[in-house]
């Protein structure tokens, strides 16, 4: 079978060791389901929405304003807006190499041509330092995001050459990193960016090109990161990571975005290295974020203030920040991690993100995104304005466009490079790590995969090329299959039942057999681990990977979801079109009328009147599609079970 | 008996009508207990310690740099930093009113001298501003807190006007009174200051001298608001109360402490000009705010982000800023309520607030503070620098000085006036609001009054000196006796049941009459409104105005308080010293065990193993005294009886 090197594929993360080799996207399509709609919407109109809106908010012509010596007084944006520019050519470099056609390339063309513009004879390129009436060159490295910016543009320059080989956008990006090296090398600035990014870039750069010294780079900034080479911010340097060595931290902290980038970047440099001690210090942090700092929907980031992990199982539904860039980077880190180890763990985050905080974040239209991914929205909010930039994370309805737009143009990236993420192959065979409709042909093996997943629960795999010797076909079965029974059937109409983890089927294959995988997806009670102080005398409900929500939309009479209490002595059931009913009871709706003082001795506690009925539960990630609403993951019991019975 | 009119007393406060007239400082005086020591402390050694720190960080220096005409390069400390210099000298003026002695007086003279040379000749006074090498003035209104500032000096000068009658202090404060007038009065710049302060100042300098135009003025800025003159910043033009006249608002929103002052501004201009629904409009925002956005020690504030209220029961004990100065703000505000309408809530909020916020930010010492007083602590904070500013809400102990350091001097002056807020008169006789062992002497009558209160409930008023006609004596019943019964005994023995509100006694009262209150002092279980999510699954504890907390310096066996569950079918019992045992269990130090994932089929739900035993639970005024430590007011309970039985 295929061995782990890096082939000439069309691939996100292409590391030249690891457990498991990725496969690209000229190896596996997704042909339909969940994500195909998504991805379709993404390519015809996300794209064009993400460009519009830079050119009408001036970021593009930022650029222009460079090339044309009127930077000084002309520019746009915050100080990051270039990032935006080169993560949605990133975005057009991946669809690009999925056959969409020379309008794209013509559009990635002329952008390509403004930005080239703007770069500096010595590689040099940014819009908002280092020209006449801006700030110098590297003046703030706390806030200033160049090296950042840098890191996106090296990885649209990637996106690039592995998408349709090496182009002008490359080139670019070369110059650029080149430029680093020689800035921030040995003997030049001693210094890492406010912002990581950059070390992942620099990582992929060196994949993509062969240059040492772009990993040597990338390391280094890795290893200087922790030493307090920033300024000790109001928000502490644990804001940007640079208050411990990487290799010291034992979990995820400050600014989400910035945590995960930089250990997406610290992945990266372990492996291109073999520096074992750092990888597993990465997934040492990853367990404890997982474990203590995560929300249900696999939401990062539990403060507005700083846009930052929270202490230890410090996760409250009403500001879950669970910024939508923060779910990118952390399928990104997953991603890395399960290339690196083969365990299914990673790949289990990475399927509850993806389908319960990257699907959230577009509308259906793919024209309207949230930035933040509340789990609990106690107001029905505001219209956006179509016109106008948004409050970050403010609305109950996903605005078209952010002050700090960071997020569209990361949904973006990730939905074009999707089908990279759903397999990879090894020495013994091929594994499927999340399902969706897909055909897969890599090294010999062609499959088909037919799936409703989520709606549905079964997953076939038909064979429809093989070697004629035996090879491992390995299934996930997902983590939230715990105390039910997921079925895996074999060619052969055999049928057991298998745990949590990896299923795998060995045998000589012929074209025709089919494998099939059942998973229980019966809907669920989700009680939260006890230390969750913001979720006591909760549950939640989950059905297959996707976290259900109630949202005031379903409720009759007008309520508002705080009516709503949910009864543990039932289950939830399903209901149609993808939507969960759930015992419980609804407050009458302006009860419990106001006291003057909301706190009373408990034998006087209150008590608000309240109907039996079954509430409709909708998933999480179709949430706000019918105008502003109030919404709600954790819902309340009346019998509160949540304390273990006997206690 | 007494009108109410303001005599020539030494009054914080100085309505010129109203239901109630307060009683001065030389009418009042706090002989014992709980308050004593504090204000005895203040005296001693905080007003001591705001003025070295205040030399040490430079914001008296800052004053001196102006007369020397190096302001430019000079000035220290944030733009309102001249604030606490006239915080600092309003309770040195208080204090002075009390016999404190001549180098009291000195300390007031230099400062005093310090400041009157930093003043232009127009009146204008501010160390930040209209400085060669600073901004111009009155050019950042949003952020600029220049008319702030001299809402503090203002409140300075008429408390030297009252205490001692017009110095030097007083006529400075005109002179920017002046300035204020003429540049901001019809026809100037038609602007509000970023932080609301002006308004009650300029009413209280008209009460002071009898001048119109200080009232008009502050009428003025009072309509003023709410018309979007400010700008539109991130936080939304509601942090400074902007976004709606005061006249239309339900609600206090916004940055807490700015919310408060203008609430107490809008009262003062109301009552003054005898605007009923101005007022009323006032105390239709403080229901709302208290019945929905007010913690239980009745802390106000939410939000880290900005400082402020939160939206309707957002109430997170863990994140719970409920600011020192709001908490000064809430008392400056509920006292005027009570004078305008006699009702006993508002003594009833106050009463909550200064025993269990204000007497919570200083140290036993009184060199150090809190400037959020959260209700959930998690981790032991390290220990604050004792010669560095510290940040604002960050630590588990108190710190000496902050950058931004406004509440040590706004405990200060609270302190200093503190006996003003114990009792009034009226054409009926005396009122009693708040108990502590005192002495009154008003209007022909004197009384003493003897209690341990809080510790005890028992309040005796001896009757010293009275006139020969019937009067009433008022006790304030507090709202925290609901459901329990207190006991009013007469001069003859006589004792009924008197339930909260209002209980009086009419009567020929002789010297040498006792009248006694006692109050129900056991302790017990408090049930919050389902409403307030945070704390859903939880029960406080209440021994009387205080309310108790569990700290893991009480815990055995180094647990942190996330360990403790109590036992709602038992009942809180009066351990030793001030203490409260109640029933419960902890858990093994480690348990629950970390899990890969922290939500779990219900099922299959988290059960940490625990031991039944008493949980020691202290006054929350007193935590974080003995070291770093974790302290949570709401405690989670085994048997979830904070929903009502039978539901």
């Amino acid at each position: 079978m295929t061995e782990n090197t890096a082939g000439p594929s069309v691939l996100p993360v292409a590391p030249s060791r690891g457990r498991l080799r990725p496969l690209g996207l000229d190896e596996v399509r997704i042909t339909g389901g969940f994500w195909a709609g998504r991805r379709r919407t993404n390519a015809t109109a996300t794209l064009d929405h993400c460009r519009d809106w830079m050119e009408r908010v001036g970021w593009i012509g930022n650029f222009r304003a460079v090339f044309e010596g009127r930077i000084g007084r002309d520019r746009r944006g915050r100080e990051f807006a270039d990032s935006d520019v080169y993560k949605l050519l990133e975005a057009m470099a991946w669809q690009s190499g999925q056959g969409a056609g020379p309008s794209l390339d013509a559009q990635i063309a002329e952008l390509t041509e403004t930005i080239a513009a703007a770069q500096e004879p010595d590689g040099y390129l940014n819009t908002a330092f280092g020209h006449p009436g801006r700030q110098p060159r590297y003046s703030d490295l706390e806030w200033g995001h160049e090296l950042y910016c840098y890191g996106h543009l090296i990885q649209a320059g990637v996106a690039q050459a592995r998408a349709r080989g090496e182009g002008e956008l490359t080139k670019i990006a070369r110059r650029a990193a080149d430029h680093v090296c020689a800035t921030f090398g040995p003997g030049g600035i001693e210094g890492v960016c406010g912002h990581p990014e950059i070390e992942t870039a620099l990582v992929e750069l060196a994949r993509a090109t062969g240059e040492q010294r772009y990993l040597d780079q990338a390391a280094l900034f890795v290893d200087r990161r922790g030493h307090g080479t920033l300024a000790d911010i109001e928000f502490g340097r644990a804001y940007y990571q640079d208050d411990l060595p990487v290799r010291q931290a034992t979990v995820l902290r400050g600014h989400a975005v910035r945590a995960l980038y930089l250990a997406a970047g610290a992945v990266d440099v372990a492996v291109e290295t073999g520096d074992d001690a750092l990888l597993a210090a990465v997934v040492r942090q990853w367990e404890a974020t997982v474990a203590r700092r995560t929300h249900l929907t696999g939401g990062m980031g539990s403060h507005h203030r700083d846009e930052s992990f929270g202490d230890d199982f410090v996760l409250p539904p009403d500001r879950a920040y669970a910024e939508t860039c923060a779910g990118v980077a952390s399928v990104m880190l997953s991603w890395r991690l399960l290339l690196a180890t083969g365990e299914p763990r990673f790949a289990d985050l990475a399927e509850r993100t993806l389908f319960n905080l990257v699907a959230t974040s577009p509308s259906d239209d793919g024209r309207a995104f949230f930035y933040a991914n509340t789990l609990h929205r106690r107001r029905r909010g505001a219209v956006p304005p179509a016109d106008a930039d948004s409050p970050r994370a403010e609305s109950s309805l996903r605005a078209p466009w952010f002050a700090v737009s960071c997020c569209p143009t990361n949904v973006a990236r990730t939905l074009a490079l999707l089908p990279a993420y759903l397999a990879t192959a090894d020495g013994h065979g091929i594994q499927l790590h999340q399902y969706a409709d897909a055909e897969l042909s890599a090294g010999g093996v062609a499959l088909r995969v037919r799936t409703d997943y989520p709606s549905d629960g079964r997953v076939t795999v038909r064979i429809d090329r093989s070697p004629d010797h035996p090879w491992t076909l390995s299934l996930r079965v997902p983590s939230w299959t715990e105390g039910a029974t997921a079925w895996l059937v074999d060619a052969d109409g055999t049928r057991r039942a298998v745990p949590p983890g990896t299923a795998t089927v060995t045998r000589i294959f012929r074209p025709g057999d089919e494998i099939r995988l059942d998973l229980p997806m019966a809907p669920r009670w989700i009680a939260p681990d006890p230390r969750i102080d913001a979720v006591r005398g909760t549950v939640a409900v989950q059905r297959g990977p996707l976290v259900y929500c109630a949202e005031s939309a379903d409720l009759p009479g007008g309520r508002e979801v705080d009516a709503v209490r949910v009864d543990t002595a039932g289950e939830p059931q399903d209901g149609p079109e993808d939507t969960v009913v759930a015992p419980g009871e609804l407050a009458a709706s302006q009860e419990p009328r106001d006291a003057a003082w909301p706190y009373r001795p408990l034998d006087r506690a209150f008590a608000p009147a309240a109907e039996r009925t079954g509430i409709v539960l909708v998933p999480y990630h179709s949430w706000a599609g019918r105008g502003p609403s109030t919404m709600r993951v954790w819902l309340p019991t009346t019998q509160p079970r949540t304390t273990p019975p006997g206690r």
